[in-house]
């Protein structure tokens, strides 16, 4: 018999609450408002990035980053633009067009709280933003590493990664998916950037290649345990606690690993890639705490 | 009294056809159509993409680039993230919530093609791809050129730029504009990326600050009078000529040059400014013969 651990995630919430309130920081220096008509498409991505959230990119690539001492702006920088791009994607996947969401994290979505052309703007300029800081030299010294956050994130997020999910998971919708079509789609449409975050830590730190392939096989790892984690609070979560419409994909009649595999299953998958994001993490030692609490909060959290 | 000039275009039509054909093998290498749900937007992509035009922004960046020997290659792929760019901006603006337009070079545009889901998640890809296409290191072996190239770029796209423009144009359809407001308006929203064209050509050429100093002075002027060339255009052309609607600036009490000035004093300016861009070229001798010519063009060409 088992007995059920408690956890203990005070060092975690304390580093998403630090990571939250310096990006917070960072974009209301980077993003003044300007004087004339310009000003709202400024004002819309300022609304948007300042929604909240957990901030999970920007942390994974800060807790990446420090096992091999990065500086801590770069790493800083490097994670407001993977967030910057998480939340065009919000941004866009919540016009009416897509999935036609009036609320987000409790709020009203970009599109009601100004309208629809200038959420589409706010979109654009969020994403072209992402690349501007990545490139910048105050991110990092040495061109050839924003050369490569750069190529890394684009490809992350484009038609080959995130992009590509949200235009399966949109063709979903009248089909009936195999788990491996599931399971490419959740690596395509959220797991793509996440693991993207984590090597763009290892890209800043000039990880070696062996290095770097454990991380992302632990981040691939984590991401999907954060889907399936997501299905079941979705399934299970009240609106309330959750600050947005749940139980949608059930709804549209969409198959996850949820109901294809069903509540027990799903949960025992959960744990087992838990435990093998836990087994990638082992040659990193004690440094590696963070990334182990992560990893144990994607299955254990309440929302 | 002045005779009127007849300019022999024949060297600059060659020059963009070559591109045009240049390009359209170039995106068809680069983006393969995949097998799965993803296929439609990539067919969407495509469909932006090898819908024509003018190629002018490519053409651009080579013509620039040429002055300093840079390898034909370089400044194809540079062109053509910059035509992503720009094809992305189009699909975008042709939306619904945007200018709401269903015909772009006589073809329906990409949300009357597809469907608005397929083209706002297109016109992301596009955006995307253009920045994975510049940090790759077949752009250039140099990553500072592109780390440059990525930063150049972003700065005229977004907010700051393109997107920028995009937002006054909209906030400018219930407010009554001045000549210095048009002018800013007309140089974040086309003119950016047009300055970056040629610019992205002198940075992949290694330019002296003064070379590219006059380069950018050039391209400002040329940027500007294309413009008042397109109010011109839009003025007198037939919609048949413009494969687009036509007269729809004037139709929504849009603020224009030509409105605040007048056709023989838009006319008057126009020609002016092309004077100002070849002065600009004169250090560069006869290799700027086509970037001579384009000036030309832009206020002698029929559509």
């Amino acid at each position: 018999m088992m007995l059920k651990k408690v956890y203990d995630f005070s060092a975690l919430e304390t580093a998403l609450t630090d990571i939250s309130g310096e990006l917070e920081e960072t974009f209301d220096a980077l993003l003044p408002v300007p004087d004339g008509g310009d000003a709202k498409v400024v004002e819309a991505m300022r609304y948007a990035l300042f929604a909240g959230g957990k901030r999970l990119r920007p942390f994974l690539v800060r807790a990446t980053a420090d096992l091999f001492g990065v500086s801590r702006t770069s790493s800083l920088r490097a994670g407001a633009a993977l967030e910057c791009i998480h939340t065009y994607s919000l941004v866009h996947d919540d016009l009416p067009a897509m999935d036609d969401d009036d609320l987000r994290r409790g709020k009203p979505t970009v599109h009601k709280a100004f309208d629809e052309a200038t959420a589409i703007l706010a979109g654009d300029a969020l994403l072209t933003f992402a690349f501007e800081i990545l490139a910048d030299e105050s991110t990092h010294a040495d061109p050839r590493v924003r050369a490569a956050l750069v190529s890394l994130i684009a490809r992350a997020s484009g038609h080959h990664g995130m992009v590509g999910g949200q235009m399966l998971d949109l063709d979903a919708e009248d089909k009936t998916l195999g788990e491996q079509e599931i399971i490419r789609l959740q690596q395509m449409k959220t797991g793509a950037l996440i693991v993207s975050s984590v090597e763009a830590g290892a890209v800043l730190g000039k990880a070696s290649p062996h290095a770097r392939h454990a991380l992302v096989a632990y981040a691939r790892a984590v991401g999907l345990a954060f889907q399936i984690a997501d299905d079941l609070l979705d399934h299970t979560a009240s609106e309330a606690e959750m600050g947005k419409a749940t139980g949608k994909d059930a709804d549209a009649g969409k198959e996850t690993l949820l109901s294809l595999w069903g509540e027990d299953r799903a949960r025992e998958q959960a744990r087992i890639l838990t435990e093998q994001a836990l087994g990638y993490l082992e040659e990193f030692g004690d440094k590696a705490e963070l990334l182990r609490d992560v990893a144990q909060f994607a299955i254990h959290r309440r929302r």
